[in-house]
């Protein structure tokens, strides 16, 4: 079950999705909470996402409601409005100031959202809420295949500290944030600046290193919220504040591996690590170029150790590399060796490796010190299935 | 049938695909032809490009000999050795210089190239040498489900001058070149300078503006010869440069054309132009990004005007925009206008025209005055199935 102190937690159906899906989905603290956020660098921002840049800058927030069916993306001057009229309506019903409430929606784009049905709806939402977070990761879901949570309790200072995380997120993702929604909440006692340095820490090593298909949305958002419930305060450069980034780190990767293993129409997880490369910024490249290869990733469908693919994607993303010094592993097992072959027993092996749901590709390119790590997933006749047919 | 004057053609079964399927393929000529090529910028090279790149800087060839079924990359020293030894071999049997002997393989990465197989197929390939194409082109094919060629013929100065191209490709197709082989014949008297010119200027507006999936091959490798048998000098600034030109973009934007309508799996051939952009690269940009999203792809196959997976490709390009300026169109129906959704309507007649075989996307900026133009193709259950249960 997912727990925090200080933190209440519903989802229902409000007719959005139809078919008495959930739909609607609150988070609320009974005092002020510590906030911060990250938002999708999308030229194209959500009327949600506008909203939420302009109120997350005090650093305080109280509730957050969350819509899934309809993204409130591209729908201009009237899409505001209604984002505004929705967190207004929640505001009233808790009591609350309109600007601590901070939103997002997900789903289509470009139609106006149901706010007749989201307000509707509000009173049930708030009746409904409780402590568990299960009902809220459900109605969040888009084409997501399960819900998202995770959760990590440890002692900070001789006392319990949770961080806990909902995430949703299956298509739409590019490891620069993604179509993904994450809302990390911890009882530890944290100020808005420590807490949006800990999220901006995690989502780079998290969030930002994932790839499905290499788009990203119009309304990617992580928010952090602190309840100070537990009595524990992170301080700067003390022991806590480690450990806590620690668990900040664990829960969003976590919830980020479970967003990819959820790529649309995946079958597998796959860690694509590139390291050796001469400047840093060409061990990301590369490893983006890899993990979002639609060769390479219907080769991983294939369970094919195509290796000859993974060198095409390499030679392609424009990095420095000498192909004689490469070196290719599936999981343990290498299959190029200074840039060639190593023959038909390691090629055996790899495709084994690859039989797993979750395996491991590393390209040492041998010329430096940088390092760098995406996880994806792989290119099916579901993920074509899933997005050729609906509307998304 | 295409023919040109000057050059002679065939294609055979080495044995190397298997199957009795035509693999190794010949152009010569009876005198030395001007010869100019571009090839990859990927930086892991086959052996083939990396000799035919010392090999054309002289301007001069007499024969290229081409083998589908194996790539001959990521082979090595070995590689080269192999590669030279094959060309060695074509040119003892016709009696001209090893060096006059350009070569191009395409196919599976990291095999040794089956000399034994391709030296004792030579003199048959040589004894079958006629003035048809049609051998050559079926010979150099792999996941290509129809042959490509097209020939255009005009009158410069009074005579008769033809154009005639050969190419290959469908999977592993990017903008900057393609897993594609492409010869470019001509009769016209053309020095290689300004040949190495005309092919330039024509693969920027061709082979350089198709994509399929984005992945860039080791292969790549265009080719122009020509052999002065129509007697007709091509003189820089004269009249018929202009026309020259014009016929070497027309037979290779034709080419192209059908390398991204034979794009594994596709079912669909989509123009995409992206106007109004504020920055030249910002429109090439935009134009890639949208070409190559599996989003839109996947949308473009289920015919569905999702104009918001537009807008989502775009918002992630990086590109200048002012979202309230957006204009969408499939071909002449507006979808968007001023970032807004123009209504049903509209949306039931773009529909209408995705269900056509060809159709174009014009995304209007409306910020200034660069355009660029990607052809692409949709992303299909045939496209999973084509990568994930073949080795290529």
């Amino acid at each position: 079950m997912l727990k925090v102190s200080g933190f209440k937690f519903s989802g229902i159906s409000a007719g959005i999705k139809g078919e008495g899906k959930k739909d609607l989905a609150l988070i609320v603290s009974d005092k002020p909470l510590s906030a911060a956020a990250v938002f999708t660098t999308s030229k194209v921002k959500a009327a949600p996402v506008i909203l939420d840049q302009e109120r997350i800058k005090k650093g305080i927030a109280r509730a957050v409601i969350v819509n899934s069916g309809n993204a409130n993306a591209c729908t201009g001057e009237q899409g505001l409005e209604d984002a505004k009229s929705t967190a207004g309506s929640v505001a009233k019903s808790l009591g609350i100031s309109e600007e601590d409430v901070l939103l997002s929606s997900t789903g289509v784009i470009g139609q106006r959202l149901p706010v007749n049905k989201i307000e509707s709806a509000v009173p049930e939402l708030v009746s409904s809420l409780g402590e568990g977070g299960e009902t809220f990761a459900e109605a969040i879901m888009t084409t997501d295949s399960f819900p998202k949570m995770h959760s990590v309790t440890d002692v900070i200072a001789g006392k319990e500290v949770t961080v806990a995380g909902v995430a949703k997120g299956a298509g739409m993702i590019s490891p620069d944030m993604a179509t993904m929604l994450a809302y990390v909440m911890t009882d530890a006692d944290i100020d808005s600046g420590m807490l949006s340095h800990a999220l901006k820490v995690a989502t780079d090593v998290s969030f930002n290193c994932i790839t499905v298909d290499g788009d990203m949305s119009t309304n990617d958002t992580v928010i952090a919220l602190a309840s100070g419930e537990s009595g524990i305060e992170i301080v700067e450069g003390e022991v806590g504040h480690l450990k806590f980034l620690s668990m900040m780190e664990e829960v969003m990767v976590e919830l980020a591996r479970m967003i990819v293993k959820d790529g649309e129409g995946a079958t597998k997880l796959i860690e694509v690590v590139v390291r050796g490369a001469d400047r840093r910024e060409d061990a990301r490249k590369a490893a983006v170029k890899i993990a979002n290869s639609p060769l390479v990733k219907t080769a991983f469908y294939g369970e094919d150790a195509n290796w000859g693919r993974i060198a095409g994607a390499l030679g392609g993303s424009g990095i420095v590399l000498d192909e004689s010094r490469l070196d290719i592993y599936f999981d343990n097992v290498q299959i190029v060796k200074g840039g060639l072959f190593t023959g038909e027993e390691a090629e055996k092996k790899a495709t084994q490796a690859m039989k797993k749901d979750e395996f491991s590709l590393l390209i040492d390119i041998n010329l430096g010190p940088h390092e760098s790590r995406i996880w994806t997933c792989d290119l099916t006749h579901d993920y074509i299935r899933i997005n050729a047919e609906y509307r998304s």
